[in-house]
Order: C-alpha cells, then structure tokens, then sequence
C-alpha cells in the first residue's frame, strides 16, 4: 500500500524516535516502510544538508538557504520517495515542505508565497497524504534538544540550535498555523508525556488514516 | 567607478584567459576590479559548486540542479557581487544569470520562464550592464577544452565536457538567442582567432560601454 507520511514539529520534539517505533509497528502489520528524512535522504541531498547545517556557515543568506532546501527535496522526491511510493512502499519522511514553510517563511520571515512555490517546484505532485505534528512547548523541546546534543547524541543540527527562543517558538506557531490551514492532512499530536503515551497517540492518528486497526 | 560585466560563452571560449587580460587593462588604468566566477566565488557558493560538477553527480535532477545554480548566486550576489559593487568597484563575472538560461534553459530543456524566475529570485536588482558573449562554433570550443583538461589544467568542469556535441549546440544557440532579445546589454564577440585578436575585439566592446578611450 503506497502511503506518504511526513512527521513536523521543532527540534526535541521526538521525531526521530517516533518515525522508528512507527515503522516498526506497521512493518509487524507486513508493509513495506521506508524511512528517510530532509534535509539528506541520498548522497547528493545529504552533501546539501552538510552546506545547511555546518555551523560554520551562519552567514548563509536567507535565499540561498531557502533554494538549497529546495534543491535537496528535488533530487529526494525524484531519487527517493517517488520511486518507493511506486513501489508500493509506506513512505515516513521526517521533515518535509511543512518544515521549510515553518522555518524558512514563518520564522525567518521569507516570504510565504515565495516559499509555497520554491515547494512546489521542488516536490511537484509527490504530496503527504499525512503530516503528523509533533507538537510540545518550543522551550521544552529546545532544553532536550540541547541536552541530547550536550550528550554528544548529534551535533548536526546545531545551526538551528543556537537560535534563540523566540525563534523556535515563531517556527511552533507556523507549524500550528499550517495546520489550521489543513485539517485534513497535518494532524497535530500531543508531543508531552512518555515516549509510549505519544507512540500510541500516533498510531491512533496513523492507523485510522490508513483504516487499519486502531488501539494499542 | 561601479560597473558590472559578465563573460558568457561555451566551454573552451576562452573566458577565463580573457577576463584576467580584461581585469589587467582596467586595474592599469586606475580601476578598482574584482575578477569571480560562477558557480563559486565565495566559500559556501564553492561547495555548491563542488557538488554541481562532481563527475560522480551524473545523476543529479535537473530541477535539483537548477536550484543549486540559483543557492550559489544568492549568497554569491549576497557575500562578493553587491558589496564589491557598494564599493565602486569593477566586478568580472565569469558566467553569471545568461548561462543558467543557456544551460539548465535552452540545452536542458528546463521551462525558460521557471529559470528566468529562479534567476530573478537568486539575483534580485544585481544585474549585469554589459554581457560579453565570446562566441566560437561549439565543436572548436568544446575540442579546445578536451585537450585543456587532458593536458590536467583543470577537471572541474568535466561533467559538463561529457555532454554531447549537441547538447554544446544548444547551449552556444541559446546564448545567441539570448543576445537577439537583448541586444543593448548582451555583446556578441567573435571568440574565433589569436588570444590578441579576441582580447582586442574585447576591450572595444568594453571601453565603448563603459565610455573609455578604445583602440589598442
């Protein structure tokens, strides 16, 4: 069953955990699940994403952010998940359009049309038919993303974490503002509690868009 | 006196060879010149660079690649061009705007208003007000650097040497094309003969635009 999920939400807010307990589940269900994320995803797109997350490029002009994000989903959708949804595959995208949206137009203050077209272009019609939105208070979810980081769990996201807390919580708004504006594709999830609590919310969200057997 | 010119043309024109000479006849005459390139010219637009023409990136979108074209110009007009130009200076593009057109446009096959798009959006108001076109038949100029890069001067533009003759075709009629629509800004020069006689040509085009004494 070919299926396009994307999980959002600001840094700490457990995305990465979650895409993998979530594939697990629907691979025990016998789908075929790929799991990728943007920005990377393929060689080409991950050499982007070294140039976008590098602290030492902090300069980097809004623009030329903007098109690199746009570049690394081009070559992603065509090399990646357009070929897996062909496939037949259960597609988990951790990050997507929604992010670039959020973080590029709401937060860094580019203009969103501008922004819904860069989208366009790059994805064209390879579309979610679901986005989970992890969604938890910015500065709770900043304080675990900079503690795991201080653990030395992954220092690639760092450019975005040294932004400031008004920041994430411009980026926590756009991402709930998205969703007001598509109810019926971006489902927002409580992002609070244990890592089973918020599991079994997603799978609640997920199994119904995909009328499978809900519960735990 | 602030003034920006772009060289354009089919690999093996001669461009690079000529823009130093160019830079060397107006430094001598007191002028404040930078020489750069595209894709490059700052550190960040030169690791877009490096993925946009590493012979192992064959496989690279076409859409992907355009928008790495447009990320490079962004923080390139950004970080060298605008500042250079604040500053009074001369500033020598090598390629600039006319060449994605040519390329990723006319040769590609990209929708010419979707690069003319990108272009405006990477390049903002930073436009050239004079475009040397150094023009050769497509075969002599892709010959010419075949053996230039066999001899190892430098493999970095390989993956575009291993593009057919007719891809070099249309790269060459489309930058023609591009010089019938703007006559006034785009400068054909015939790339054909001695480096003397091509740098002559050169300098006449450009002492005229910029209201200098020609001749030799």
């Amino acid at each position: 069953m070919s299926f396009f999920i994307s999980l959002e939400g600001i840094e700490g807010s457990g995305k990465t955990t979650q895409i993998k307990r979530l594939a697990d589940r629907l691979e025990s269900l016998g789908h075929a699940v790929l799991i990728t994320r943007e920005p990377g995803g393929c060689p080409i797109a991950d050499q982007i994403r070294q140039i976008l997350l590098h602290p030492d490029n902090g300069h980097l002009d809004p623009k030329a952010e903007l098109l690199l994000y746009a570049a690394a989903r081009a070559q992603h959708v065509a090399e990646v998940i357009r070929p897996a949804l062909d496939q037949g595959k259960i597609v988990l995208c951790d990050r997507y359009c929604d992010a670039t949206l959020a973080y590029q137009g709401y937060a860094r203050g580019l203009d969103l049309p501008m922004v819904k077209q860069l989208n366009e272009l790059a994805a064209g019609n390879c579309r979610p038919h679901l986005t989970l939105l992890l969604d938890m208070p910015h500065d709770r979810g900043l304080l675990r993303a900079r503690s795991r980081n201080a653990l030395g769990a992954g220092p690639e996201e760092g450019r975005f974490e040294q932004e400031s807390l008004a920041f994430h919580n411009k980026v926590r708004q756009g991402y709930l503002d998205l969703a007001r504006q598509e109810p019926q594709r971006i489902k927002v999830v409580d992002a609070n509690g244990t890592l089973d609590e918020v599991c079994h919310r997603i799978w609640l969200t997920t199994s119904n868009a995909l009328n499978l057997p809900g519960g735990m």
